[in-house]
């Protein structure tokens, strides 16, 4: 959506769904014509305190706000999925309030208000992304349980990179003992980095005896620096790289990548197997052609497409007829054009060892100043 | 359209106007939003010759095929249109019954299919693209012409490469004598190489006198492979490329490289700025936000955006607030993330010199045999 | 010696110490000038065996062949670390008989040969390298021990890639056992792979109680392919690079890596700190500089050369004065100029699983014929 | 001789011809070997003011230093061409004298004082070499010419660049006609970088009726970043990269590369194909063995060397005997093993417009200090 005009990158709020109705809902049709089985409400970051924290204009008046953007997504959603047969989820992720460290209570109070307007449109279950700290993810699942429907749970970053002194295993097996159905992880590294990490959290599962789903959710851009080499993955994630968010592009995964991770995923036994930032459409109906045996169909865009580049014996050229084979594809390895980049970035490791109490970490309602850009800047070069 | 599943690649036809109007007219609100001036009807490769040729089910009937996906065209063009203050200019381009060497009289028909919709529809302008041929141009011209609407035309491809004998600089001045009113050149390059490309053309029309406006359309993608060291660009452009068209993705463009490519075509004293495949919303935006004090205004998808990064001032970490300056971006080098793959790419230098003698150009209405195929990726692959 | 025109590559025999002793002397006299502490007798490959194999002019009669190369080797060795006060080390190393299978007598009988020529000419210790499989290491080192001269051993390659069924492990707990004082590995891999196959030779010797001396002598090229997420060592190393022998000029390392490469080979605690093949004088002089305070001195060549840049000072132009600091080169990422370049090479995987009873690892004396070449590269190819 | 521990880098005095005469010696000996038809003098920057310019401890006594140094270089290039049936040339370059505006008697000086012990001993004819500048050239060429042998002159780097206001043009014809019988171009750039700068010289001697003879000497590292798409060679060469001199290992050109430059400057007429920096013996083998049939032989040093990798037939693994056909290393693109590395740099362009009137440009005795060294590196960096 941001790429389409209607998200604010760094901000992130999805006041689209008041704002641009007809947007989201193209959006969720795409996904759901690409062979989505899930609509996730458009609801990420629609917590009151992120949406007032980030000046969002939906939100002069804090209710209003808040209820409004999230009853537009319901009705999106659920107008969507029944044009086929997906599912709706009611979508909720960490708050700017536990990273201020306002307590359980307020915390939780932030959550309530999005669950009882998916509560009211009677989603089909309940998803909670982006927690990089497993306290709040535990406060996150109580409230959504507490509704008594099915409740899925992605961890991401922090928890990842072992953050402040738990390790991804323990953090694994907390959410899945404090109550979520579907266990996994999301966003901040590409399918590779995540499947590995996914790796790691089904071991500790099964180790502990506790028999969960597993969700795996990666964005679609190479993120290979992120595992060191002892499969550790990096606390920052894609965010660390310079490239993000504004100059991800050369990274961006082909379809024929998603085929691969599809295929792994799956084979790790991993049943939702989704997609988070820069993955589009098409990407998606990647997912859905490779496994289009298990799920005993082909999703309706695949009207529109032809597994392994086979619509090309339709090209004019003759040298883009010689493409129309799944070996070509397979063994390609995609250039960049550019000749002055390196494949690999060196991450900002000065940032890595930073813990919460780090006053750059806190979140403040005024923008950050010039000065304080420079401060920062100086602080991510140095070496 | 293609990423977003409506569009089938390889063979390109714009049934979408007629099956899924809805996705056309967002991407036109999109574009409209981003701050293109111009819809240009969505009737590429929408002349009946092409539609019957690629075997789309639209055209069953031959008359209620073209004329209805280019009405459904129109409609969607104008009504876009005018939720702002563009204007609509009606899109043709090159036949198959060209490339099959039927002569004038058939493929001068085909376009006065296409173009008796848009004269009933009373677009603004007319616009032809992806001409490979200047005799192909010039009797376009002549149909466009009739219509006493301005004429736009974009050369491509074979012409920038001197195919078969005519020089670019010929074939520009050819088609500015025929009548074309914008002149310019479309699609198989990034904007360094149309860019290099328009000012040969310019160039040579200043030489023979004639003053035109210009017109350019890059594509999304880096192909810096396409143009050598005597300014010559291969006839394939990126269509010679490995990565044509499914595995471009690690080459497209991000914003601050699109700031560049509209200041550098503005101050070539190019007017008409466009953009052609690959290129989404945001990278339109882009165009808009370098041009913005010569445009006197933002375009309205700007409320989303602010220029060179500076919402990041309201990221949540640290590190990427520190990205939150325009010198951060403007001499970054995005990495790939992809160390097995090289910065450029060998272009098939075998198919360089094929003329349209040669028998894999004819365009046959049967499907490529896998056998074809394999005798065609044999010679793509020879040294 | 390769490059400078006196050792057959693919070959390897060393008989350049009689053809054309005063370039192996001169070779000598650069490493003892760069800081070596040993000069190792240049008798690699220097058994009847392998020289008969090959074909090599000096082995019209057997024992004058063996004996006289590796006499001359002996004084030249013992020639120029007399001109210093380094130590000479005879040099034996794998040997054709074991890989055809010919047996623990014929093996040692060659091992014999040489170290009779050594014994006489009294060195001061042995060394053993390229062993890839224990049993041969343990055969040879058998023979060195009965001499009662410190024995130093280096595995190498097949034995990293836990060939046959032995791991690297039980290789490294095996040869100390066996008798070596000094224990370590050599070729193949870059100092990064090497120290990490260190790491774990360490650790399994001290998990046995075996203390031993350590010694760790990489290549000279960048080899980060051969590693993989679980710091298992590709066996066939470098030589699966299709840039093995003769296009591997893009990977060399340059005098910053060795520094690095210094510091960390002794921070793990190995002291014989050495280099195989690629690396050139000026490579030996970085492990000598980084390590001057721990030695307590400057090699002889460091007259000409100061740390870190320093003697750019004196350069004509400006712009090179600016890199006389040592964060220039430590923070420098150095480019390959070439833009088809990939930065990773896929390695040969059909070639990994090899065993010796594949009639392709037997050991011929006819050269592969043209038609013979043709299946093993079309073997390469597969995918 | 710098990797052999000879040469000091940035200072670059050949003192060792007295220092270290066997270290010399040899490596005429493997150029020799290598195919070389003339040794020139190791006597570059041998000039009695450079040499104490650069506080060479030779040159305590002016008079004994440049004679010594240049008296010992003759001895040692003779005793070596004589081994063969080589030429020996007396080598001669830019001054520092000249730099800093001394005039042209103080240079003329210089030059007299090497060139009469080049005539003492009889030398075959006389080269000089890495003229920046036309007028110096001119000086050197009178000076040489007054010798009554025949005159070699290589101009180099701000020629090539224009420098001042004269273009290459103007510098060819002018040296030819200041006398010199074989015109060209040494160091500072690739292969391809330097034949497409002598296609400019030689159609620009054409031009002008001047008949001379050619003579190119390449360095040995890849830098297609200092040619524009006009073939506008960058003024600073490979010492505008970041890399110069002490990490340019990895754009190292191979034996395969060396081929191809031998025939295409071959085929441009030139027939003194000869080698500058970073290139060694095995690199000069390559031409002659790429030019065997012209010269009706091999190159001594050939005896160790098969063409296109053929020995490697008689390699142990089945994967490397693979590798025994020319197709392999023809068409192969060497990887870099370095996943942070691009495969261009920028050229440091804020420098690229300095003229000899700046500050920095002049030649000082007194060593740069950390402070000016601060200060350069801060201009360097600028964007």
């Amino acid at each position: 959506m941001e790429k389409r005009g209607y998200v604010n990158a760094g901000v992130w709020t999805p006041e689209a769904t008041v704002e641009h109705p007809e947007a989201v809902r193209q959006l969720h049709r795409e996904f759901l014509r690409a062979g989505a089985d899930v609509m996730q409400t458009f609801t990420f970051y629609a917590s009151d305190d992120k949406l007032q924290n980030r000046g969002n204009t939906c939100t002069a008046s804090e209710k209003i706000g808040c209820e409004l953007i999230n009853q537009a997504a319901c009705d999106l959603a659920r107008e969507v999925a029944n044009e086929g047969d997906a599912l709706v989820a009611g979508n909720i992720c960490q708050t700017p309030s536990y990273m201020s460290g306002l307590g359980k209570e307020v915390v939780q109070k932030e959550f309530q208000k999005q669950i009882d307007v998916f509560v009211k449109n009677d989603v089909d279950f309940l998803l909670g992304e982006l927690f990089c700290y497993a306290e709040e993810a535990e406060w996150a699942i109580e409230v959504m349980k507490a509704t008594g429907k099915p409740v899925a749970v992605c961890l991401s970053i922090c928890s990842a990179g072992d953050f402040e002194g738990v390790s991804l295993e323990e953090c694994a097996v907390r959410i899945a003992k404090a109550g979520a159905d579907i266990v996994g992880i999301n966003c901040f590294y590409d399918p590779d980095v995540c499947l590995k990490t996914m790796k790691v959290m089904k071991e500790a599962l099964e180790k502990a005896g506790l028999k969960r789903h597993l969700i795996v959710q990666p964005i679609g851009y190479k993120t290979p620096e992120c595992l060191d080499h002892h499969n550790h993955a990096s606390r920052a994630g894609m965010s660390g790289l310079a490239e993000f968010p504004f100059a991800l592009e050369s990274r961006l995964l082909n379809r024929f990548d998603m085929h691969r991770y599809a295929r792994e995923a799956y084979n790790m036994g991993i049943r939702y197997i989704g997609a988070c930032c820069g993955l589009e459409p098409y990407h998606v109906r990647a997912i859905a052609e490779e496994l289009a045996e298990e799920r005993g169909k082909l999703p309706p865009a695949s009207e529109k497409h032809s597994l392994w580049g086979d619509a090309l014996r339709q090209h004019t050229y003759p040298w883009v007829r010689a493409r129309a084979r799944r070996s070509h594809w397979e063994n390609l390895h995609p250039t960049s054009g550019r000749p002055y980049s390196g494949a690999l970035r060196e991450l900002a490791s000065q940032w890595e060892n930073l813990t919460v109490s780090d006053k750059t970490m806190r979140q403040e309602k005024t923008l950050t100043t010039d000065q304080e850009v420079q401060e920062l800047a100086k602080r991510s070069e140095a070496k």
